[in-house]
Order: C-alpha cells, then structure tokens, then sequence
C-alpha cells in the first residue's frame, strides 16, 4: 500500500481498524477529537461500533464489556478525560481483559491547556488507579510507529490480558506526516480467548465469570501475584527503546515521544558543535527500558532527562542510573516544547562549557 | 479532654469537625464507612452540611466548590472511589484551592476486597490525575497521630492553598484506640482567603474568579512553576518522618501507616536475636522524606522497604539511596499484612545470616 | 411588613423561607434561575442549606432525602427539568413525603424556548411520572398569591405528606411586582412528623423505613388506596378557585396563572362591548375545582378555556362541563401570550356575532 | 412461518427486527429483562447494536442520536424508567425523529412491585414529558397483536416522524403464546429520511439540523403548529379499536390490553347469566378512538371502563360519551389483575341487578 499522508488521531484509528478494532467508545476533549470522528465515520464500514458516551465513565465501563466479550475494543481521551477513566482501567486491568487505551496529553493540571504535553507519564506508568497493576504503555515518536505500536497494542493486549495505553502527546495527534498501513494479520499464537462472556453457548455451557472482586485475600493476593507474574514476563519480552549515537557521548539524553525527535536535533547541533551527545529512547514507557541503560552506564559523564513535563520518567531514570552517573533534567511544561537551541544550552551547562 | 475510646475513621471525623471542617461530601464504601456516618451525625450539630452525593465524581466537584467559597471541606473514600475523584482532584490543584481527601485504602487492583492495603501510594504521591502536580500526603501510623495529622492536614491546606490527602491503610480506619481530641486552634499566620468566589460583596465589588484553564502555554506554564514552587517549599517546611533505633542498625527499615507498626514489632524481634534494625518512617509522603535517607545513609548495610503492597514507595527508597546501599522489599499485598516473623527472617536472609 | 417590589422567582424564595424552607436542592435552567440565586444567597443567612446538584435526577433525589429527615425542603426548576424529575416525583409521592416543587413553565417540547408557557399542565394534574400518584398542584396569578401560595404548599405538603407542586408560568417567574412577606406560622394541627428517619435516638429506638417498594400486590393497592383516599380528602378540602363576574355571563373563561390576568382584561372589552363574559379561575389545578362548574353551570352558553398551550386543562373542563354546554378553546403557544382582543374575538365569534 | 411458542417479551424483540429495528439502547428493569436479553443475543445476528446504557437517560439520548441518524432503533423498560426517559422523549417529539418506546408497565407509584399494572396510561397518552406534543400510543392485547404492532409501530414512527410508545402491561411482557412472524416489508410510500444527519456526504454538501429550539415564539408556535397538524392526521388515519358484542349491549365495557382480554370473559359470563354487554377496546391509545364512541353511544344503558389502575383512561371515556351516559369505572392496581366475577358483579350493580 502507498504512503498516505494522515494526520496523527486519523493514524491512531485507521492502525487500530486495520488489527481488527471494532468497538470504540469515548466521549470528546481536545486534541484527540479527529480520533473519535475517524472511527465514527470508518467503524460502521467494517462492520463496527462507535459510540459516543455519556461521559468518560461510561465509555470505559463500555469498553471494560465490550472486552470482557472478546472484542477489540479500544477508547482515547486526553488527560482530564484519562482522570476520569482510572477507575475502570484499574477495574479492568484486575479483571485481566485485553482493551488499547489512548491519552494524546494536554498539559495540566485542571482544565490546563490543550497545547501538547507529557504531563500524563505517572498517571500511565505508576497507575493512576488504586491498587497493584501496570498498564503497558508505548509511546510513539512518529505516526509510522504510531502505526505499528497501535497494532501492536492490540497484539500485546490479547497476549497479556492487560490494557495497553499508547501513551501520545498532543503534538503525534496533530501532526501530518505520510504513513504506510500495510496488510495486517495477528501475531501467531495469540492465546484462545476462552474466557469471553458470550453466553453459555459459547463455552460448553459452563457459566464464565469476569470480575476482579477477590473477598478473600489469599486469593487476592495469589491474583496480584499472578498479575505481576505478567509484568515480569513484558519485563523479559516488551521492553522497546532505540538508542541513538550512543557510542562516545558524553552526555546521553533521555528522552521519549516528540521530545525524542528535538532530542535528535539538539544531538545534531552538539555535533556541530563538537560535544558528542547520544539519545536513550524509551519506547515502551512500562515496562520501563532498565537493561538498556546497563548497556549504556559507563559511557556518559552525565544523563540528561528531557520531557513536556515538570520531570516525571525523571524518576525511572533515576532508579535505572541508580547513583551511578548524575542525572540531570530539562523540561518546558504548560504546553510549551523544549527548544533544541536550549536542550544544546543545557548540555554546556552540564558539561561545563558554559 | 479526657482520652476517649474511638474508632480510627470516627476519629478523623472527630478531628475534622475539631479542625472546623464544616462541609463533608462523599459516598459509600468500605472500610471507610464510619466517617462519613459520623460526620452525618455531628455536622448538623455544629451547623455544618453532610451530603451523601449522586457518585464519587459528583463528591470531589462539590468539595471544589465549598473550598472555592473558602469553606474547610473534607471527601473520603477507599481506593476505587478515589480513583473516580482523580479528574477532580487535579482541578482542585491546578485551581489551588484547601480541602482534606482521605483516603482509606483497600486492596485492589479493580474491586479487589476490603481488607487493609497501600496499594495506592503511587496514585497519591505521583499524582493519579493529569499533569504536572502534588497532593501534600500524609500517613498517621496511629489513631493518636492520625487526629493530630487530620487537624494538620486542614492547617496545610490553607496555608499552600493545595489539597492534602490523609493515606490510612483499613486498619487504622477500623482500629479502636484511645485518642485525645485537644482544643484546637488554627495555626497563626494562615493566610486570608483573599480569593474566595462568595458574592462580590465580599470582594469589594471586584470578580474573583478560580480557574484551572489557561490556554496561554505561557501562562500555564508559569502557573505550574508556581504551584512547583509551593512544592518545594513543602519540601523545605513540611518533610515528617520518624527515626527509631537506627543509630546502630545493620538494616534500616521504611515503612508507614500500620505497616510501620509491625516492622518496630519485627525490630524488638531482632533485638532479642541480636539483630540491630531500625526504622525510618515516613509521615509525609509527600513531600517525601529524602533528607532523612541523608542522616542515617551511612549507618546500615542495607534498607528494606515494607509496604502492603507489591512496592510503590519502594521507587522513592530507591531514588533516595542512590545506589549507595542495597535497597530490599518485603511486602505483602490483597489485604494480607506483613507479619513481624516474616520480616525477621527477611532481614535475616538479606544479612545472610540464614 | 411594607410591601417590597420583587421579581416573582425571588418571591417564591423568599416565601419559602419565611415558610420554614430550609434545604434547596436544584439545578439551573432559565427562566427560573433566579430562584436558586435568591436561595443560595439567602439559605445560609438562616443556617440553611442551598446546594446545586449534579443533574435534576440527583437534585430531586436529595429533595427525595432531606423530606424523608422531616426538613422542609424545595427544588424549582423549568419544564425540561422537571421531566427529569419524574421518576423521583413518583418515589416521593410513593413514599409519602412533603415537598415543594416549583415548575416556572417555559415552552415545549424538547428544548423549546425560554418564553412563557403553560404545556405542563397534563405533567403536573395527570402525573408525568408512573403510576397511581398525583401531586397537589397550586397555580398563582399574581406576586402576592404566589407568596401565600407557597407558604400554603409547605403546610400541604406536611398536612398531607405529599409532594406539592405550585405551576408558574415564566411570566409569574419574571415579573415584578410588589409583595409583602407576612410573619408566618405554620398551620396548627399539622400532624407530628414521627415517621422521619433521622437515626434511632429520634425514633425510641426503634427503625422507621422510608419506601414505596410493596412487592406484594394486595400491600401495594392497600397503599394506593390510601394514597387516593388522601387524594378524596384533598378534593373535599383543598379546592381553590376564584370565579369573576360569572352571576349574568354568557361565556364562562376558564383559565389559570397569567392567562387568567389576561382573561379578565379580555372580560372588561368585553363589558365595553355590551358582552357579559365571565371567568372561572382554577387555583388548585389538582384537585381540579370540578364543584366550581357545578354552581354555574346553567349560566352561560359556553365555557371558553383558555390557555398558553394546545389546550391541556381542557380535557378537565370538558369532564366538569360532561356535555352539558359547548367547551370552546383558545390558546397560543410556542411562548406566544393571548391577547386580550384576540380572546374578545374569539368570544365574538362563539356568540355567533361575528 | 410456524407459528412460534414464544414469551411476550421476547416477541417484542423477534418483531422490531423483523421490521428492521437494529439498534437498541436500554437499561435493565423488571418485568421487561427479556426484551433487552433477546435483542443483545439476536441484533448482533443481523449486524446490529444492542448497548446497554448507564442510566435510562443515557439510553433514550442514545435513541435520540440513532433515531437521528435515520436507523431504526427501539429502547424499552418498566415504569420507572419510562419515568426517567420523559425528557428525552419530549426531545425527540420536538425534533420529530422517529423511534419506538417499550413500556412494560409494573404497578406504582414509585419503586412500587413488579407485578402488571396500566397506571402509565396518563403517562404515555397525556404527555409525561413538558410541553404540547404526543406520542402515538398502541396497547396490544394479544402476542399476536403484539408482534403486528411492533412492526406497524416502526412504520407509524417513519411516517409520522414521532415516536411510537408500545404500551403494554407486565402480563403481555410475561405470557407465552404461539406468534408468526411474517415475512415483512415496511409500508409503501413511506417518506424518505432526508433530514438524517450522517454527514454532509449523504446530504449533498448541505448541513442538516437536528433541533427542539426554537428561541423564537412565532417559529416555535408554528412548529408546535405542524406537529399537531400530525396529531389532527394521526386521529384521522391511525384510530385502532375493536368492538366485540356491542349489537345489543346493556353495558358497554372499554377496556385495553390485557384487561380487555378479561372483560371479554366477564362478557361471556354475563351472557350466560343472560346479560347482553359488549366491548370497545381501544388499541390506539393515542389518538384515542373517540369515533368508535359515537358508532355505539346511542346502545347502552351505560359504559364501564375497566383498568388496572385507580382509572386514567376514564377520563378519556368521560370526554368521549360527554355526559350522555353514565361512566362507571371498575380497577384494580397495584399488582392486582380484575377478576371476571368481579366485573360481572360490578355490571349487576351498574344494572341494578343486585
């Protein structure tokens, strides 16, 4: 198939029709609001079902059925609407049910702004729901992985019982950029999902039950264990980073989403410039990349976090470096974008050459 | 005042009401239950308004609007039901207005059960909701100090204009022990409430307005280093913890709440066996108390973190070591409590010595 | 108490809490939201409580739990509101509960307009929710009945403990005029409220429940019986109407609220014009002043019902007449008001002298 | 088709889609469940969409949007939540879209049981929503029946563009009867749904709207006008009824759905006791056959409305006969189903007989 040119929510939903999403329910915040309109336009064409909720509980509550039916089922909001879904997510990541949600941040806090943001990193990672559970979380840098994460997503979903969150800021959403969405099919060897409540008929008669209620702690505590069980295995098997010119540098940026590609140009004026400055790039956010940094530990004076937020990853790569670099931070927040000129003026300054 | 026999969520209403808190929003769920009963018998007798509202989500934006008007107002819920407050919650920082969120945690993920959890560390400390912000965190380890952090917690409030959330496992909401409910007075120096919405007679005929929206990535941004100004000054002013027996210890360990409770019976354990540990106790979340990982980093061959959960605060231990000591965990979760034996022998396998 | 010019929203306000009205529980909608304003403004000041809900469903349902503490309590909305409050107007009318509900009627259907109308009037005599129930409906012309009209209603409302609704059209709701709050007491002999459920200490220890759930069909039509029996006793006691020049008419209006005001200017061209017309005006809508008809039945030759709507009372002016006199109707709608000479016409016209 | 041994409930659904229904949002209540069980379990069969909402206003909003889309869309449940949902059809009578509304009436007010009653007679015919409109009302008395007017109803909806409420009691939901459904083709010459908002792709580049409001009173009379030119249109064409006996009656009863099935026996046992009575039923509710009173007024000693109810129709039958003959009425509620011998006896008082 050629390369059409998309615009970042259209990418996001033609990628999750094309691994067979059928189901869609949200409710509408900027920026994401190109996302639920492409697939109120392009699900009914493939036999699919969108619909617009009562609010951001409701649509999560649908999407929490809708999976426990066996469907690929996806939602996005953005991040006041992300508050509003913990609940459920929390719910039906107990519950062990495949489903792909997408924040494309804004920043906050509050009503905040509708200008791009990575403000939403805790809440995705550490769980902004209660309880012991991790989302698996991806985080594009671009819309042709865009593409293929949201695939991917659902791929990772079904494998893992567990809700999968692409993880976009508002900048992925709006840019235009040309994407390939090639024939798709399943990953082999997805389990058999035998455990939808389809009716009776469909299992053998046998009653199945979905529920994430465990009164007796034992049992409770042998669910969470297995759940992690679950996250240690995506530690072995779903850890994604790229590094980038990693190989001499003296300072390693860390850096994830659109970040990452002014991440890139800030590298590319420090060479000009002769400092040799290389880029960690998480792509799987949860779980975290920790190997790649034991690759990487001994290269750098120094590591630099930078982020659309007030340094929030800045955490994960501080247990990851574990004391043995310093780590150090730059953000913008609000809204605003890191200026590769100011990352460049940062990296001096760390470096002393200021 | 006498020392009277109370339970733990009666003893936060009681400490509440104490503190002036004339406003109470919630609805139902276990454990927490008792709190909201007893501010529905005792509000009305000191003139304040107990309402059991439509849902969770309707609770928290009624506490937005009786803390706009300047009122000391108070949510609680247990996980679940905080999980549906994380938009709220994030509005009410982000508008940076005084309330109490207390938190009873059970374990989940999802509906999980109803026995004791801490589960929710991450969703407290990193912020459940969206964007860049901070609940001030407190976490009494007895009914004592629960009172006396319940009244402090409405002094925070006011005083950083900023939400502070009481995190109490199950079992210090459901424990009976005696407590002293001491005349209170406000601290001094609070700031006046110069910015409630109450009628423009009261502001000299000038429009208040509060407000989490500012489109102007400029001025959020601003808005946000603002409110990180706040935090830091948190930071400076209110980090709480307590040290207990660490002069000499060969482990030295974190816990709160009650699970800080059963490590000093796991500490007086070691004693007799001639194992020296201590504790550090964190009082504040957040701020979390990394100055005082500085005063005994020294001191122990390793740190182990016990939590009732699969270990949240545990990334916080970690970040604050540095990598400069081993960092352990030991924790039990789904409503199961760690028993001192079981961290006895922790210690001992963390120390070889079995 | 000198008489006061105020808007007719504020009106009902003000008699309302001079009537002991301590809880208001609403949600905004024009064109009544001055009264809301007026009770969240004034509410405080007598150590009440004003509280703007999440919807209408959960304003009425508060309505449904402050009656059922014995308080006297109020919600006011406007015609789309209060079809949202039909099911909850049902469970307290169910349940046997006093309250006031005050419907300032703008047209219909569907969003309609915010103009004047009176197309609620099938909702409010007929019951718009399920069931065998009906409400006690009141229907003020002027400012000054209003005021005695809503203070009567919360004494009904307790003599009968039954939801009491008074019908304003948006005229009523937005004009001034001036009124004077007399002291009030509350009608002796209202029976004591020993069905409240406000904790055993109130009730001897003993549990009362508050319910309209009778899953056995002979305990449910017992219920209803009662319920009509009180319907009965309102019919004998509680039947208001005011009848103008009706002693030589030839046509009897018969017309309620604002229309009535207008009927009798038509009344007075009329008079000019050497036709003798006369007016019925109904107070009570329900129950509706069937023995009114009777004393002048043999008066007139036609009645002329007139209405802001396609013609609702109507249908009860049709039962009261049974055939006995032509039941003519004019109205307008849509927020359009009858004219006085259009009335006159339209008698001219009856009377065959057109 | 074989005749079909099929629950009342059910047959409901079998007819909608044969007649094409595919959408169907709902919210669970007894004694109606089966109805949305079906339609979850068959719709997906023909590629539609059955979605169970959070709350009856969620659901008769979703109709609304469907209806609006030009699909054929039905949303059904019990008294209560046809209480719940009168906003909502109030909005889709003033946006003139076409739908079908189930009620399944259980006996009230309030919660009240779950057995059969016809108390939301006033309700469905009268209007419980605000506003001058109407619904068209159809009260089957058989299976048979049921399944021709679930289908006409989707037809009348289409031609009228308004919505058609299926009154039916909770024993129709709940019998079991043989049913044929047909083959089925929708009416000839129905409109086309050129007012569909499905994008300006299907309108030809023209923005369609879909609106109740109409700010300005002479626009909105004039729609009020044109809806109740409709309801003129309705009177004249879609007037069901059946007269059963009436040749030589003494006493005409009136009675609809499955009341009327139980006068039928009364009428048998009065004519073995030697009294001639007949039966009008109606089964358009609304418009109500008030044509089929004058073909038979001039028989009877007197007419007999039999209802389970405390009498609602009866007004109807009061306006219709207009004081020419004397209305009795005989119900039973709240649950209660009238007995055959009670009737009969209740004809023998009525006839002095006894």
């Amino acid at each position: 198939m050629a390369r059409v040119l998309m615009k970042g929510n259209e990418a996001i939903g033609a990628a999750a029709i094309n691994a067979g999403c059928r189901y869609f329910f949200g409710y509408p915040i900027t920026p994401q609001n190109e996302l639920p309109e492409y697939m109120s336009r392009e699900l009914p064409n493939v036999g699919g079902v969108y619909l617009q909720a009562e609010s951001e509980v409701a649509a999560i509550n649908m999407v929490y059925g809708a999976a426990g039916a066996g469907a690929r089922v996806m939602t996005s909001s953005s991040s006041p609407g992300i508050s509003l879904k913990q609940e459920g997510i929390s719910y039906i990541a107990g519950a062990e049910l495949p489903c792909v949600v997408v924040n494309v941040m804004r920043a906050g806090p509050g009503l905040g702004g509708i200008q791009p943001a990575q403000a939403d990193y805790y809440q995705a990672t550490k769980g902004g729901g209660h309880g012991d559970y991790h989302l698996l979380v991806l985080a594009p840098a671009n819309l042709q992985e865009t593409v293929e994460l949201v695939e991917t997503a659902f791929d990772l979903a079904d494998l893992y019982r567990n809700p999968v969150m692409i993880l976009a800021d508002g900048m992925i959403g709006q840019i235009m950029e040309p994407v390939e969405i090639k024939p798709y099919t399943p990953r082999p060897n997805l389990p058999p999902k035998d455990w939808t409540t389809t009716g009776t008929s469909a299992s053998g008669g046998r009653r199945r039950i979905i529920n994430s209620l465990f009164l007796d702690p034992d049992e409770l505590e042998a669910h969470v264990l297995h759940l992690y069980e679950k996250y240690a295995e995506m530690a072995r098997q779903e850890i994604r980073y790229e590094l980038y010119n990693c190989e001499n540098a003296s300072v390693i940026l860390v850096a994830y989403g659109t970040t990452a590609r002014i991440a890139r140009t800030a590298i590319e004026q420090c060479q000009r410039k002769g400092i040799s400055a290389g880029l960690l790039r998480p792509i799987s956010l949860y779980p975290f990349p920790f190997p790649a940094f034991e690759h990487v530990i001994d290269i750098p004076q120094a590591f630099l976090t930078v982020e659309m937020s007030m340094g929030q990853m800045l955490d994960d790569v501080k247990i990851a470096v574990a004391g043995r670099k310093p780590v150090h931070f730059y953000g913008r927040t609000g809204g605003n974008v890191p200026m590769p000129e100011d990352i460049v003026a940062k990296i001096e300054e760390m470096l002393r050459l200021k």
